[in-house]
């Protein structure tokens, strides 16, 4: 889609929702909807305005108005010393309600509130979080490539030695071999060792792996401007343990599971439901401490989100993470996730390497 | 100063503006303040409540709780599927001003507005431009340390070639140099030739720098957490034109003037106007079209700006930028930039290389 039929769709979905119109900061709804990435996001204002019946108009900064001539729209800049707020205001009605980029920088909603006290405003992600959510041929075929490029890293990740290895060295090989693989932009490389793994944010620390680890790796970023993001859990040794091996192969059926339950028209809700529910189950309920998904696009992070209480259906061509886990604190932990795409006949994956607990030296 | 101090300080000068608390979000305020940076900045709340008589208290995701354990701060964690906004109400009084961080997410900062009606917020530069401004010695050392590594990455880019070759492999020689003289991570190498130097916020390009071409080189990144970013001009080839030495002296003579206008008492703004005066003096007003300098320390970009309208008097222990420029559209620009912190006697620079007009190859 263009970017400019991109633009048109939004408006047609914020008159939907009796939105006057939307503001679109620097970052991947802007990307999505014009292709403008600025050189660095700065405290200077930078801002699309989409209303009903006026031309697209991007507020920019006057020294980066250079840049942004390529973005397909028409622009109004502001020099260093006036107010940005005011160059805004004479695109707004001064009476309306506007949805704005969720990380849109606080202070510029506040200079906006208070140049127009009449206006209301509401997060983009409330008032159309389906904005990106449903991705066209070429994202789904972007995501296809990123996934199938964290796959590659991940095979060739089980050659390297954990055992004697700090977790920041396994994590630097991650990285490379995403690099290696064709992405412009690693954004996490997790190995979480032992303990370290019950930790579901830990990164990558100065802890030395021996036998006898189970080790999370999460890893992923941007290939082609679209994300990647999956996690298998190993084992260092020939013989898992009993406890480890049940751990994770509930946390496989509850992955499988959810996987099985994605369609169009469930609600995102039911996919945590279905995992939560053989994990709970299996007694490890209280374990399980984040919700089942997010969404992934021109970010590793983004609606729709599998969690309790999002009752958005499913729609073919949404793309999101299935990602249980088990974290017993001060133990080990287990994840596996998989990047999904919903089809007409149920769920597709991007990540296609083995559930299976793999053994590493 | 300990994290406890900056703490207990931030609350002073909150407390002489009359606000109720401070909001921090993840960034550079957050680390000042705690130390602590979260793995990523997303779209899960984390916030640090600064207010009177109460500990300092932070909002946590639950599953980044055990990262969030390291800042010096009780913390208060919320789960995926309930109200961030209502964990963080808890903490608030029901009516009063907060200041928040600029760069806050607006859904946030909406979040609490709904579930808070009667709370008022203004953004943390307004409420307290100079929380992190006046920089303490073991700060002052680092910026130093950062300006000495960018002042030898540019003795060691003259040395490279530059006819023939793209901005873009000049830029990635500068991010090399910038890298191994202690630099932990890059952001920004612009290299601007010819024409492309009229644009002050070009990055590099596919453009073939050529004998004759003036070259903007303005780079910095994070050295020990603290900043640097300085820019020179070159000309590629034995001898300058008139043309080019003339506005190169403008130039120079305009960052000298502001330089040796910085002493403690005086108003940011008249930073910009000595330098502005110069260059208008000169006939070229219209040709310097951004302020003539920014602030810098956990961030290449921060308060004090050095702008007409900032009526903020400089103080010792101040650090930021004086880069003047002239742009020449379609033909070429050249600016000098200096990192300068504020002394009892005037201004000291943390950038010493020379600002005659080199030539490279």
């Amino acid at each position: 889609m263009s970017f400019t039929d991109r633009m048109a769709q939004a408006l047609r979905h914020a008159r939907d929702k009796n939105l006057t119109g939307l503001l679109i900061a620097p970052g991947p709804d802007l990307v999505y909807l014009t292709g403008y990435r600025p050189v660095a996001i700065t405290e200077r204002l930078t801002l699309l305005v989409l209303s009903a019946g006026h031309e697209p108009t991007m507020i920019v900064p006057r020294l980066e108005r250079p840049d942004a001539e390529k973005a397909p729209v028409k622009l109004v800049d502001w020099a260093d010393g006036t107010s940005p707020y005011e160059a805004a205001a004479r695109l707004f009605n001064r009476v309306g309600t506007y949805g704005i980029s969720d990380s849109a920088w606080a202070m510029h909603l506040l200079g906006l509130q208070e140049e127009l006290p009449d206006t209301l405003y509401v997060s983009l992600t409330k008032a159309l979080p389906m904005l990106r959510a449903v991705k066209d041929a070429d994202e789904l075929e972007r995501l296809a490539a990123a996934g199938a490029a964290a796959d590659q890293a991940y095979e060739e990740i089980l050659k390297v030695r954990f055992s004697g290895r700090r977790e920041t060295e396994v994590a630097a090989d991650l990285a490379a071999l995403l690099t290696e693989y064709g992405h412009s932009q690693v954004d996490f490389t997790v190995v979480g060792s032992g303990p370290n793994g019950a930790n579901p944010h830990h990164e990558a620390g100065e802890r030395t792996i021996a036998e006898g680890d189970t080790v999370v790796l999460d890893f992923g970023g941007l290939k082609g401007g679209y994300g990647s993001d999956t996690t298998r859990t190993v084992y260092v040794g020939d013989n898992p343990p009993d406890e480890v091996r049940e751990v994770h192969d509930i946390v496989r059926q509850a992955q499988q599971a959810a996987f099985e339950a994605v369609r169009p028209g469930v609600a995102c809700q039911e996919i945590d439901r279905v995992a939560r529910r053989v994990i709970t189950d299996a007694g490890y309920g209280e374990y399980f401490i984040h919700r089942v998904g997010h969404g992934i696009g021109l970010t590793t992070h983004e609606p729709p989100y599998m969690v309790e209480g999002e009752t958005q259906e499913l729609v073919p061509g949404m793309c999101f993470s299935i990602e249980p886990g088990i974290y017993l604190p001060g133990r080990f932990g287990v994840r596996i996730e998989d990047i999904v795409t919903v089809t007409e006949d149920g769920g597709r994956r991007f990540n296609n390497t083995p559930h299976e607990l793999r053994t590493v030296n």
